[in-house]
C-alpha cells in the first residue's frame, strides 16, 4: 500500500499540493453536478478529473468504452492536443534582430540542473502565431499594484516605516528626518548594543581603509578572501562545529539551505515548526520538498508526525532556539532526542539567541549546557547534536550577514550546490572583520547579555507592576499585547510623538489578526532614566488609548499566554544563579526596596565598563 | 478552447510542469501494457492516470459502471482513502513538552497568505503513528552529502576558492593567504575601482562613526533611516523612475522582485532569455508562475512566443542589458516594442551595466539615448520605457545591496508583499551612504568608465594580435575561450602560480560543459604595465597548455564566436565618438605606432586623476 501511496504522489503533483481536507470536500457529491457523462452521481473531484487533460483523455477513452462519450472528455482530448502541439506547428515567425545583439548560441548559466528534482519545465507553445490576439484588452498592471496596496491599507497591514537614524556615541538614542529631533529606540535587533563597540568599529575602519568598500565578486570570482576565511573558522570556533559558511544575510542561509536540502535530499520531508520564520517558510516552499508543520513546541505532535513517516526517509526538523515575536523557546533536546529516534537531521535556527545565550554567546543550545561550555567541553552537549545551526551577524553582532554552521560535508554541500550562495556578491571585507570582532568579543566577555537579561528582568517586572500586558516567557523579548491593528499603531505613533520612544507596532502579516502587540527589546544601554521613561510612557498610552490591561484580559478568560487562570511566568533561561544575582534577587523578592535592583544593575554596568576598557587596552 | 485550456492546466499540476515531450511520448500506447482493464489499448498516460488517487477513483467509477473494475482502481481509492484520513485516526499522541518550551497558540508569521496563489499546503498524517517503524535503516545523510560532492569533483565542477584580499591603496593587485604574496586581479567586477575610491572610503567612514556599523533591524523594525531614503530616492533620478526599493543583493531583489510579481499576477507568464543570470531563474521557479524560455537575444522567437498567449494575461519579459559571461547585450528597445505591442511588462537586469554605460552611468538602456539623457532629457527615452530595472551596489559601484526601480506603485507592492525584502535586517548605514556617494560620483564623471573602456578594447586588441580566442562582444567583458574544464582550471592556476595573475576560471554550471572560459575584467586601474603583462603571460600559458588559439578554432570550422568564418566583431557599445577619441583611433587603426593608444590612455588617466582631485576637493 504504502508503495502505491508514495508512487502516486510522485506521479501527481495535484495531490501533492492539495490539502486533505480540500480533498476530502471535493470528494463528496456536488449537488449540481449529481448527473455524470457515465451516468450516476459524480463528485466534484470526478469534475475535476474531467477537466485534465492527462486524466481527462483516460476518462474519455473509458467512458467511450462503455459508450458515453461526454463533453469533458472530448474538450480534454482537445485540450491534450493544443498542449503537446499535435495539431499545431513548431516553426516560428523569423525576424530581424536589432544590432547589440549578440547571437543565440552564447553560454547560460545553467542551474536549472542544480535542482534537478523540482526542475521547472519549459512551456513551449508550439501553437502558430494568433497574431489577431495583441489586438485585445490588456493587463492593466498599474491597476494591479494599486489594487494590492488598497487590500493592505483596508486590512491596517500597509506599512509606514519610521525614519530612525541610530546614533553610535548615543546608543539607545537616535535622530529622526530632522536631526535635532531624538527618540530612545526600544525595538531594535542590535540587543547587546554591538553596532556601536569601540572595538568593533576600529576594527572595520582599519579594514575598510586597507581592503576597500567591497568584496568585488562572488565567493568563486575574486570575492572569498581572509576575512571569509577568519569569520567562516570563528563561528565554526563558536559553535563547535567543523565548519561554517557565511551568507549574505540569515534570511539567504536560510532560505538557500533548506531549498537545496530540501530539493536534493530524495523524498525528502521538512517537518516544520508552526511559528517558524519566513525565510524557513520560503525555503521549505522554494525546496518542493513535503512539509508537515507541527505544533509550536509541541514534542507529542512532532512524535506523532515523524512516526507517521518511514524510517529510511530523509527528514529535517526545522526550528527555532528563541520565537522573535513572543520570545518562547524551543524545545531543543526534545527535537534532538526525536530526530536521533527517527533518524532525522536537525535544523536549528539561532537568529535571535547569538550573542545573547551561553557561556560564548553561541546560543540557547550552548546555554543549556552552560557548564559543559564554560569549561570547554562541548562533545556530547545538546548544541554537539545539533546538525545544522543557522545564525546572523546583523542583531547581537550588529552588523549584516548570516551563516549556517555544521559538518564539513554539508557546509561543503550548501557551498557547492545552493544558488542563493554561489550567485551573489561577498559581504566586504569590512562586514566580515567587524562581525568577527563582535563575535569574539562576546566570547570572551557575558557582560553585555548580563545586563541586558538584567534590563528586560527589571522591565518586565515593571510592567507586570502596572498591569500591562506582557506576555510572560523565558527570553529577553518583551511583547505587550495589543490585540488590535490600528489601536497599535495608534500606541507606537503616541509613544513616538508624545514621548520621544520608537517602539514599532507588530501587526499583520508578522502576527495573525487580533495578535498585534508592542515588541520591546532593552539592551545593555537602556539604563535606569531609560527604562523609567519607558515605563510611564507606556502606562500613558495605555491609558489615553483604553487598551486592555492584563487584568482586564483575565476578566475575559485570558488570551495566549496573558491573564489565563493558573498561568505562571516561566522562569527565565538565564538563572540567578547564571546571572550571578541570586543572593540580590531574593533580597530583592522578599520585599527589599527597588533601589536594590537598581544598585545591582549599576554594580553590572561598572563591571561592563572595566571589562570595555580592559578588552581595548589588550586590543 | 482556450478556457478550458486555462482551466486544466490550472487544475492539474502534472500537466503544469510536465514537458509537451513528456506528454507526447507518455501518450504513445506501450507495447508491454496493451490490454488495460477497461479492454482496448491503453496509453502509459492512462497508466499513469491509474495510480493517481485523485483520477484513479473516477476511472474505477466509470470502469465500475462499464463493469470492469481492475486493480488499479482499487488500489487508487485505497491511496486517496489513505490521503484524506478516512480510515485513519486523527487522534496525535500526547506528551509532555519540555521545559522552556512555551505554548503552542502564540503568533506566527503567517506568510503564506502572502503567495495565495502558490500557496503549499500542509501533508497532515493523520493515521496513527506506527510506532515500529523507527526501527528500520535510516538515512545516510553524511554519505549522502560525500556522493554529491563526490559527482562535482568527477565532472570537474567542484569549486576551489582563491584566497584574493584586494588591495585598496594598491588597486588592481592583492595578497594572498600570505601577505607577502602579491598578485594582479584580472576579474573582479569592482569594474571602476569604487571600491577603493576615496570619496566613498570617506563616506563610509564618516558614517560608521557617527551611526555604528550595522542597521539594527528590518526596514520596518528600526532598519529604516535617512540613508535608506537618500539612496533610494537617488538611485529613482539616476534611472529616471519614480521610486526605487534596495534589498541585501540584486540576486535577492531579482528573486524576490519576480517571485512576487509572478506568483501575484492572475495567470502570469515569464518570458525569460535562455541566458538569465541564476538570480531571474530562481525568482522566476519560486513564483511558481508560467515561465517560457525564449532564445537569447532572438526577438523574433520572443515575438511568436508573446504572440501565442492571450493579450490580457500579464506577461513579465526578464532580461539583462550585459549578459556577464559573454559580454552580449540584449536588444533592448526591440524588447520594449514587443512589449508595449503585447501587453508585456519589461524586467531589465542592469547589474553588469551600471556605473559602466550612459551619461550618468544608469547602465545600457541609458547609453541608447546618450544625448538626450546627457541633455537632461529623459521622457520617451527607452530607459523610460522600461518597466522595472534591477541593479547592484556590488559591482561597478563597489561595495555590496541591489535594488529595483520602477512605478511608485510598484515598487510599493513590491515592499509590502516581498518577504524577501519584508523579513531581513537592513544594509548597514555606511553601506548605503558608501554606495550612494559612489552612484553620485559616477553620476557627475564619466573619466573612470571611458578609461575602463579603453584599457577593455587595448586587451581585446592586443589578444587578436596574439591568436589568442576573445569570444567578441560590444561590451566592458573579455571572455576567453578555452572548452575544456580541467584545461580552463589549469590556465587560471597557472596564470596565478607563475605570473601572479589571478583570472578565475569560468566553469560548468556558470557556463555550459565544453564552453569553459577565462574571464578578464579590465578596469581603469589596469595601466600599461599591467596589460603588457597580462597579454604576455596569457600567450605563455595558451603555448604551455596547448590551448586552441582562434586560427585553430577557425579550422574547425568556428565555435560560439570564436573563429567563425565571416564573424565580424560587434562595434562597442560606447562609440568613438562617445570616448572622445574618435581621430586618435583612426590614425591608430590606420597603422599608427602603438604609442599613441598608450598616449591616449595616460591622457585620460591623467584627467581622471584632476577630476578625482576636484571631486575630493569640492567634498
Amino acid at each position: 500500500m504504502d508503495a502505491v501511496l508514495r508512487q502516486s504522489k510522485s506521479m501527481c503533483p495535484f495531490l501533492k499540493k492539495t490539502s486533505p481536507a480540500t480533498l476530502r470536500s471535493l470528494s463528496t457529491a456536488s449537488p449540481a453536478r449529481q448527473s455524470s457523462p457515465g451516468g450516476g452521481s459524480m463528485s466534484n473531484l470526478q469534475t475535476i478529473a474531467r477537466r485534465c487533460p492527462v486524466m481527462g483523455k483516460a476518462l474519455a477513452v473509458q467512458t467511450g468504452k462503455a459508450a458515453h462519450v461526454g463533453l469533458g472528455g472530448a474538450a480534454a482530448i482537445g485540450a491534450i492536443r493544443a498542449f503537446t502541439g499535435k495539431s499545431g506547428s513548431n516553426k516560428s515567425v523569423t525576424g530581424k534582430a536589432r544590432i547589440h545583439t549578440t547571437r543565440p548560441q552564447e553560454a547560460r548559466a545553467i542551474e536549472d540542473t542544480l535542482f534537478g528534482r523540482e526542475r521547472v519545465p519549459v512551456l513551449q507553445h508550439a501553437k502558430p502565431p494568433i497574431v489577431e490576439k495583441h489586438n485585445g484588452p490588456k493587463f492593466d498592471y498599474e491597476g494591479f499594484y494599486n489594487a494590492e496596496l488598497d487590500k493592505k491599507h483596508k486590512d491596517k497591514s500597509y506599512r509606514y516605516f519610521n525614519n530612525i537614524n541610530r546614533l553610535a556615541k548615543e546608543f539607545p538614542r537616535a535622530h529622526m528626518s530632522n536631526k535635532a529631533e531624538k527618540v530612545t529606540v526600544w525595538c531594535s535587533n542590535d540587543y547587546l548594543g554591538m553596532g556601536r563597540n569601540p572595538q568593533v568599529l576600529k576594527a572595520m575602519h582599519h579594514t575598510l581603509d586597507e581592503y576597500g568598500s567591497g568584496a568585488g565578486g562572488t565567493r568563486n570570482i575574486s570575492g572569498h578572501n581572509q576575512h571569509a576565511v577568519s569569520l567562516e573558522a570563528t563561528l565554526a570556533k563558536l559553535h563547535a562545529k567543523d565548519a561554517a559558511l557565511v551568507f549574505t544575510s540569515c534570511y539567504v542561509a536560510n532560505d538557500a539551505t533548506l531549498a537545496t536540502l530540501g530539493s536534493k535530499l530524495p523524498d525528502c520531508v521538512i517537518l516544520s515548526d508552526s511559528l517558524n520564520h519566513a525565510s524557513m517558510i520560503q525555503g521549505i516552499r522554494h525546496s518542493g520538498a513535503k512539509k508537515i508543520v507541527f505544533k509550536h513546541n509541541d514534542l507529542a505532535d512532532l512524535e506523532a508526525k515523524l512516526a507517521s513517516l518511514p524510517s529510511d526517509v530523509p527528514k529535517i526538523i526545522a526550528f527555532e532556539s528563541v520565537y522573535s515575536m513572543c520570545g518562547s523557546i524551543g524545545p531543543i533536546e526534545g527535537i534532538c532526542d526525536l530526530a536521533v529516534k527517527y533518524g532525522a537531521i536537525t535544523f536549528l535556527d539561532e537568529v535571535h539567541a547569538v550573542g545573547m545565550y551561553g557561556p560564548h554567546g553561541a546560543g540557547v543550545a550552548e546555554h543549556l549546557d552552560y557548564e559543559a561550555h564554560a569549561n570547554g567541553h562541548p562533545r556530547g552537549t545538546i548544541m554537539d547534536r545539533i546538525d545544522i545551526i543557522t545564525g546572523t551577524l546583523g542583531k547581537a553582532y550588529g552588523c549584516v550577514g548570516g551563516y549556517i554552521a555544521g559538518s564539513t560535508k554539508m557546509v561543503d554541500a550548501i557551498r557547492s550546490l545552493a544558488p542563493g550562495f554561489i550567485f551573489t556578491t561577498s559581504l566586504p571585507p569590512a562586514t566580515m572583520k567587524g562581525a568577527e570582532t563582535a563575535i569574539e568579543y562576546q566570547m570572551l566577555f557575558q557582560g553585555d547579555r548580563r545586563l541586558q537579561q538584567l534590563h528586560t528582568r527589571a522591565v518586565k517586572d515593571s510592567l507586570d507592576d502596572l498591569d500591562i500586558p506582557v506576555m510572560h516567557n523565558p527570553s529577553h523579548i518583551i511583547p505587550l499585547l495589543v490585540g488590535n491593528a490600528e489601536l497599535a499603531k495608534k500606541a507606537s505613533d503616541m509613544l513616538l510623538d508624545t514621548h520621544d520612544i520608537y517602539v514599532q507596532s507588530i501587526n499583520y502579516p508578522t502576527v495573525p489578526v487580533g495578535q498585534e502587540r508592542l515588541r520591546i527589546t532593552p539592551t545593555p544601554g537602556h539604563t535606569r532614566e531609560f527604562r523609567e521613561h519607558l515605563v510611564s510612557a507606556l502606562d500613558n498610552v495605555w491609558t489615553k488609548l483604553g487598551i486592555k490591561r492584563t487584568s482586564e484580559w483575565a476578566s475575559e478568560g485570558g488570551f495566549i499566554g496573558v491573564g489565563e487562570a493558573g498561568l505562571q511566568a516561566p522562569e527565565p533561561l538565564w538563572t540567578n544563579q547564571q546571572l550571578g544575582v541570586d543572593k540580590v534577587v531574593k533580597e530583592m523578592k522578599a520585599g527589599g526596596p527597588v533601589g536594590v535592583m537598581e544598585a545591582l544593575l549599576e554594580r553590572e554596568r561598572g563591571e561592563r565598563e572595566n571589562v570595555e576598557r580592559a578588552v581595548s587596552a589588550a586590543a
